[in-house]
């Protein structure tokens, strides 16, 4: 008799200053795989400049992490006591305007993109715009690759009626990688009941975010409230629809902040969540600093009454059952020869 | 008892203007693998371009060829009766200035990089130079990371010096594949009896062009004169370090050799291999138009004397245990998780 392996530990996006410092707390806190942002609105050429810089960590890191391209990777990761690391962009950014590198991306291992982020983008509105036209031509041409490919369609910061196209559109399940629901705290980048409705209908997932804009109380909120939060969702959408998110950007300067923000689309300073007063990274919740902290989480989950089947869902494994499906070709018209491995 | 699969059939430089008609081609002649150049003076971006056309291709013709990775894929190839195409560059200009490249681009799928083309590059001295100090600081660099992750080092086009530093800096094999020995057609593209025995002796490859500019008689050789020069080559190198490398650039308009001599190098015009009054392609030998003839070569071989199992070397075996051994991660060293293939 064999012990039963334990759930798997799946962080749905980060963007901390990388360093070995933070790939040993992954180890510490147990974390089997992380999607990292590595483009916000990186061009093509400055986005493969960034996975350059992952291969240089891979290559120096061997014993912490590799890079994940399938879920078996993550069985791999937790089997070799490392954490798989996938690649994700919060911007269409990196394709520019050529649908062709929709599958370049993906062979060079992106498994998330974003259809906009907080503007509007070729391919959808951003969460900050005063309009939604919903997905354009474009977008529809893309959704329908990165379903053939094998690339999350992914509406964390995209706006209300660009979502519930999204959903509709894609043919494969989509992701909100990193938000909360509004109806714990307004804000612009939380979703409404409609879109966590829908989303779970579709068998799509949605990621809890840590980051204090997205909290109750910002970065006084509580544990216990966060937790609520997490099973009140769970009622509302199912606990197979809902995973860990954490939007943590550890040990970044406040130059970043406004590099997401901003960008290279304003030369004016846009404050996002934010404000002129309060313009750097918020301080994280004491509960949550960084990766060696998903024990408080889970802890705080069995708190607040979810059964320990339901926790293990919330903490890894319905990305896990997520990132099966969603990372190979697409099983109907599959006849490319590619060894891009479906599960 | 089951009958043993015919022997492979391998083409180590084809450069043709692609056609559903010449896949169609590929597939009469039998031929499980070819390795395509991709890239002639292309930047990276451009040469991604041209990946994203092949993408196109693979989708379209998923009957008749698919993108090959590994020494498997030749294999998985002949299974299912397709041929599997492996990208090549004749220069190092899809990897510009960055040595990260080198992994990115092998991660989409290129095998072989020459390091000239007929000109001094960042890495190497082309055969056309006239002076050859042999490779740089950064070629040593870029070989260490060729062998690092599997991109074969391919030294057709490169000089005399150069060529043999490159098979003395590299730790793996290296190949030249498609050229042919100088002692039968004393041309500046073919190769010395010191190159091809410095080759062999360190396990290397050389594939034997039909490109009449590489032919004693040229256009006019006929089919003994070039399997009789094979059979001398054996002798020379051994009948293991010895395949085809046809350099076939079926159906190209001649403002494509204009590209391959000229790119963006020069704003005169360089006749290469050719001359003013004979500046386009030249008419390739009455026994070799196209893939469907390599069985003619196949029985030239025979008729000159070859055992059968030695036949069966050059026609493809013989590149297939090169392919088995080059294409994954250096063996010593390798430390990522990678997933990419060891045979």
């Amino acid at each position: 008799m064999t012990t039963a392996p334990r759930p798997y530990r799946i962080d749905c996006l980060q963007y901390a200053n990388w360093s070995d410092k933070i790939f040993r707390q992954m180890r510490e806190g147990g974390v089997d795989a992380v999607h990292v942002t590595i483009a916000y609105h990186e061009t093509f050429r400055e986005t493969v400049l960034n996975m350059e810089q992952w291969n240089r960590w891979f290559e120096q890191y061997p014993q912490l992490i590799f890079q994940g391209h399938t879920a078996a990777d993550v069985r791999r990761a937790r089997d070799s006591g490392r954490t798989a690391i996938f690649f994700g962009f919060q911007n269409p950014s990196p394709m520019e305007d050529d649908i062709g590198l929709v599958e370049i991306l993906h062979t060079l291992g992106a498994r998330f993109m974003q259809l906009s982020y907080n503007n509007q983008s070729l391919l959808a509105t951003g969460c900050y715009e005063a309009e939604d036209p919903g997905i354009t031509r474009m977008g529809r041409q893309v959704i329908k690759e990165m379903n053939r490919v094998g690339l999350v369609v992914d509406m964390s910061h995209s706006s209300e009626r660009s979502t519930l196209d999204a959903i509709e559109i894609s043919q494969r399940p989509i992701a909100i990688t990193h938000a909360n629901p509004a109806f714990w705290h307004p804000a612009l980048r939380n979703k409404s009941d409609d879109v966590l409705r829908a989303l779970s209908q579709s068998g799509g997932m949605l990621g809890f975010s840590v980051y204090p804009h997205h909290l109750k109380d910002k970065s006084a909120c509580t544990l216990d409230s966060f937790c609520q939060m997490i099973a009140r969702t769970a009622e509302l959408m199912g606990p197979e629809h809902i995973g860990i998110g954490t939007d943590l950007c550890q040990d970044q300067p406040d130059s970043i902040v406004e590099w997401m923000r901003v960008g290279r689309w304003s030369k004016d300073i846009d404050y996002g969540e934010g404000s002129a007063a309060a313009a750097g990274f918020p301080e994280m919740p004491d509960w949550f600093k960084d990766n060696r902290d998903f024990g408080n989480i889970e802890a705080g989950l069995h708190a607040v009454g979810l059964s320990a089947g339901e926790v293990a869902a919330v903490m890894g494994e319905n990305w896990m059952r997520f990132f099966e499906r969603s990372f190979g070709p697409a099983q109907a018209g599959t006849t490319s020869g590619e060894a891009v491995a479906a599960e």
